[in-house]
């Protein structure tokens, strides 16, 4: 072990531990054998297999017998990794049982197992993605709840804007998880589905035995058979990688407005405080958002990697060269960096920091220049809109050159007064009374959600 | 316009007319305006502004009135097109009517306009990829059944492998198509909702009437009301690019196995030719593929500007600066290339021509070895699966050497034809006894084409 | 014109004029005819032609006399815009004199016209390129050498850290555009080279005279002569391309940084008001980043474009169909996006509005934590590192908990007033005295700058 | 171990050994910790630490002394890996020597060490690429010159056109490689440098010291002191990347012919065999393309990795987050790719098999029509161009539509054998006989290769 160089630095920082499993080389292996074991199984119960090569097929399959560097190298001579894996469980079948060992693999390719494995995994992954999309899911709507009426500066091009609550601002991201729930849940049939085609795709080594073969293989495995082999129609991958990358841009953007929330200037939420997390020795005022970090990496990386994936579609005749290889790294790739990405916002979620205060200050950064709207709207009613317009304009620019708050301005000018209280004036430059639709928007974000439920898999 | 610089060189190869149209800037300010007329019908249904106002405006929204050219002077200064396009309705309203002017856009922020009219682009879009797709499909379902039973040979690596059929290859695209076609299906509800939310997204401009507003809006357009404005969410329109790209994905296969055939040494099919297209004066051999070369020119354009759109997903809090305009030409690029790339799909489907006498012999050029599979299994069954299969091997081996027809060595060798006549040995070697389950794939892909039918959407 | 859809809405907004008209169908049309008077000339220098060709041919190559509708409907049959050019240009030169029609484009082949055309195209958009980083260069120095000793505060993950200097800022991107610059002058030998091959790169149709017709071909046209043709190898265009993308990245950074001292919470810097740019009627108050948008804008199109340009690199034999095609719009897409950015990168920086005042307030915002490093320091050397540590994280500690300003806990703590005497204390927290190597920065980056000098090329 | 899931399975295939060990997280380690040791070095040359701290420090910096495991959980929280490297670092120094202990890492920042690290590991990768670069070219120097009268088909489009020879071919990647060492060579110093810059980029920390602390740590390091710090000015890495994209474009342009090549159609090269390499079990007569799929695999990842990188550009102020860390795996990533490309390039290279007899059969699939335009050529002399070009044309045609040998039609046709002779006709048509420039092409390829030479650098 010492001589193989490890490549585990950010792991813990980047990627969920469940996820990485599922991609490890041995969650790899296992998924190939996973298929070999169920399609012995499958022919014996056709009668393409006698049914005692079945149990010394299916002890073989286990991945922890088997080297993954030995199968690495072999990899390299072979051009893929099933066929040394082929070879190497032969071998150990025909270690117990010399007569077992001729029925293995019996009728399909490489790509077969490669392929049908790759979908066991991504059962898993789908499975691990949902959970903590529903986990996430429910900390938002808990947290969108929780701070319905929140108020905080609207921001538009990175200037203040109309205020708007925070509930709003997270009921945003949640209506996007929901959108995304559904996405998989409307993927999943077209992605598990199984690959079994033999040598060209036509299954011909298998006579007229093939589809009743293809049938208990997909059953055995839990899989779909779909209408034909996909070898080189990677649609179904590419949909995959697709969702991947949209639920990385969605937590980017928490990532993006989680940290310009959090910075000096602003300090409006906050990362949760774990133990030394994101402190600074040398600067005790600093919380370094390094949760957020994460998700805006994820949204660097996985544009790249999606592209790949799609740029690799193209595949020629019944096998590619070099574009199914291209898929490989790049699909667990992505599953990783969105199951870090998913963890890191669930952590930041489940424990936001809100200094409601503080965004209560910010507001008022502007003088009141952000609620002129508001009164512009109170005085149409009696001045008509265009006077009431105009007059709160020359207000503004006039508290904008004096640097005086808007209210102390519009409670000066008589044709101000003359129209509205000092209370009257009170409450339409309270953020609190103009906040228009934001519970609305939680609200109806939060019936989605609900009408979603949750859809348990089996994993 | 002699000044305006035009780009339209290769407008005509890589991209369909009607698709260049919705995104044209007519197209663009249509949509816009189109917008701004339903918000002053919407409006005044619900009481906000006088029924009189409707009209005027109304008669103001035709795309024809604007200069394009002035508009995009202004857009540089003004940051978005909505703004210039709102001040030009503005002065044009007032023209006619200065009472009408006040109520244009009211409660509706720069962005609204913009995403709900690039949202009916996407409509027509939609529309048309849909129209493209199942003409697509029908041709390809037409070919598939045609060619269900012309064999060629299987290619793995582009190697020859055992033999398949035209039919099934079209049918993977097919097979494609239709889950694609599924795809856009699922994600119309999502995309196609209106855009509305004012300045910081919580449309307090409108107070009480916001929400009657807004339902009201959204029934004029034809739109569905999301759950909540969606200005930094755009999980909807990366979705749909990624589809385009899916789409973009398959027909570049298309394109690379259709010019992978044409080949020189392959020649067995054919772009169709049209008067003098592809042709070459200097090599009257020569056929060029001159669609295949915009399937694939797509296929290699589209995962580069379907990244852009998903790294343009981490948009700022109530609206972001650069990202949003990312997607300003990205999308409808993506669309026009994916456009154009179905037309020539569609071209080239409608008239392939296929040369099943150069198939059949290609077939023979590893002299019988891609069939040496059905020969193996035929003698398993009285010699063995090991014995025979090595046996095979043997004569392979001894074909490749000595450049002989294996169909010869294999009748020299005693202890084949002891149990194979010579008939036997024929019908063996022909490939059209060798196509396993190629026609049920065929049968299998056309069954869900048909399954999924037709669905007419309003344009 | 009326039926040609234009789009051209944001053309204003994203793209420098120039770099459209070099990129405009006049433009590549001019490219190619350009090639096609040179090779008469190169041709009948060499006596490959008569003289008598050369005049009525280069009286035909002039772009204003070819209808680039007309073109465009023919390259989506010939696959390539040189076809259908050479064969108009044929017949506007056999209407002059039918004799010199025979002449033109002899022994060269589409790919020739269309890749040397490009070329001196590319060598109009390096020049243009080069003015731009040029101007932008001496105002980024300009404003550097201003505000090498303005204080504001460090961001390092967006918090507040010591101070730096709005000088050291500006630099830091004026070393990248020198080293931008120089990777241009690099690449300039590389990227202006001929391309003439002929049919399938040989030129063997000009037998003994290709080499001849080559070298008085690049002389004509001012290009080198490269060691081959280069029809599939282009990593001359991709390595141009990459430059431009480290352009675009380099400048999406200076708008980052724009917008974020923009912010309303900040307030630092300002992009230059022009008339009603950027402003908002409703919200007088904001000042919206108009520029810093083109600069995000293009440095989030950039990298799709750049990687589509990798994409198509592994070009097929002597002439690829598809990856080729990819080129064609994608690279001037990218010149022109780039060409934006460098327009509105300068007009900002020559612009620019800072407020010093605001960024010394902010500096304050952490009550003088952000100086406690100067403090920690000053002490050490009389009571040693670690005591002096401790000693200064107590006191910032206190005045975080205690929401007082560092000077005010310090002046009250014994431990440091009985080494430190007030002034002292002030000297230390005034971040004027903190800026360590700031200036030494901006005097570094500007000796580089200045010992690049300015190359002239010819256009 | 056991616990940690390895993920390898496909290094040895994609990736080269030397190169994973620079990337491993020993060489992560090693790099910041080289840093630390140069430092303490330096700053005891300028006497901001005691001479007597340098030896403990220097012990305490191996790599092997530190667990990453424990480091990837402490990277999780800090948010880099340079915080908890240095803690440990502090606690190993400390346990040897309490007072060196203090000395650690004085005025540095996390990316101080994380960033010049990093460039110490991209200076051996830099080697290792060169040198492999360099091996590379040899080989396809020698091969293009042992080839360079041997030759085949031209293909445009995929289409047969005039010939070419396969010196021709190889010495246009030969070109291409060139160029790439040339690239390597002009960026290795601005890429070489230093990163020190302390907390926000001034030094402040070090006040006089700085400068010369930073000359010393740089003359230690054997790299250049840069202008500036460049925390945020990341174009010194992106345009290695670039470079790396291209290295991994024109391989994959290789990868492309050899597996075209390879085509059962065409058989004209092959990938040396190696033991079992690429062989098929079930189909003896297939030789799989195994270096090519990398070679195409490689350019089809890096196109992703590299737009990664690009879009990570735009880093915020003093120091990024998440766009610094979407470096951190990319960039070895790309690294890793295209060594194993490189490996793959000159196993294929070195070995490569050719098949000169096929190629000459290939050439005859057209019955001599790819050699039509000699014909003509030689024709226009006597008859004119015009006659000549029309009268080959109908030989074409008729060659064609009757399926026979040019050859035989031209001899039939009077007014041809009228002015050319049978050997004449024989010549003519032989295409070693109309290889133009293709001689000269490799020549003037190998000449630059040679004048390039080898240029040694210190490890």
């Amino acid at each position: 072990m010492s001589d193989v160089p490890a490549n585990q630095l950010f792991d813990a920082y980047f990627t969920a531990a469940p996820m990485r499993a599922v991609f490890s080389d041995r969650g790899r292996l296992q998924g190939m054998l996973d298929f070999e074991a169920a399609l012995a199984r499958a022919e014996a119960r056709v009668g393409v297999v006698p049914a005692t090569a079945v149990a010394p097929i299916e002890a073989a399959c286990r991945a922890e017998l088997y080297d993954p560097l030995a199968l690495a190298e072999a990899v390299a001579n072979a051009g893929n990794s099933a066929i040394p894996l082929v070879k190497a469980l032969g071998r150990q079948v025909a270690a117990g049982d010399a007569e077992a060992e001729r029925y293995i693999h019996l009728g399909a390719t490489s790509q077969d197992a490669m392929d049908s494995g790759l979908v066991l995994q991504l059962r898993r992954a789908l499975t691990l993605l949902e959970e903590d999309l529903q986990r996430l899911a429910v900390a938002l709507a808990d947290q969108a709840a929780r701070h319905a009426d929140t108020p905080l500066a609207g921001r538009t091009w990175l200037q203040h804007a109309t205020p708007v609550t925070l509930g709003m601002k997270l009921a945003g991201l949640l209506g996007a998880l929901t959108r995304h729930r559904q996405r998989l849940r409307e993927l999943r049939p077209r992605l598990l589905v199984l690959q079994f085609g033999g040598a060209s795709g036509t299954l011909a080594a298998l006579g007229e035995q093939a589809l009743p073969v293809a049938a208990a293989l997909a059953e055995e495995l839990g899989l779909a058979l779909p209408e034909q082999p996909w070898h080189t129609q990677r649609d179904r991958l590419v949909e995959f990688a697709s969702v991947l990358g949209l639920v990385a841009g969605s937590l980017g953007k928490l990532g993006r407005d989680v940290s310009l929330l959090m910075q000096t200037e602003a300090g409006e939420v906050f990362e949760p405080a774990g133990a030394g997390r994101g402190g600074s020795s040398t600067m005790p005022h600093k919380r370094n958002p390094v949760g957020s970090a994460v998700l805006i990496a994820a949204a660097t990386r996985a544009p790249g990697l999606v592209s790949t994936l799609f740029a690799a579609m193209p595949q020629e005749h019944e096998r590619s060269l070099g574009l199914w290889h291209a898929e490989w790294e790049t699909l667990p790739e992505l599953c990783c960096l969105v199951s870090g990405a998913l963890r890191q916002a669930i952590g930041l979620l489940e424990g936001l920091e809100v200094d409601a205060g503080r965004m209560r200050r910010n507001l008022g950064l502007t003088h009141g220049l952000v609620l002129a709207e508001a009164v512009s709207i109170a005085l149409a009613r009696r001045l008509g809109r265009e006077a009431a317009h105009h007059l709160v304009e020359q207000c503004c620019r006039r508290a904008v050159e004096q640097r005086r708050a808007l209210r102390v301005v519009l409670g000066e000018e008589a044709r101000v007064s003359a129209e509205l209280s000092g209370d009257e004036l009170d409450r339409l430059l309270d953020p609190a009374h103009y906040l228009g639709q934001a519970r609305a928007w939680v609200e109806r974000a939060l019936a989605e959600h609900h009408a979603l439920g949750f859809e348990p898999h089996p994993a």
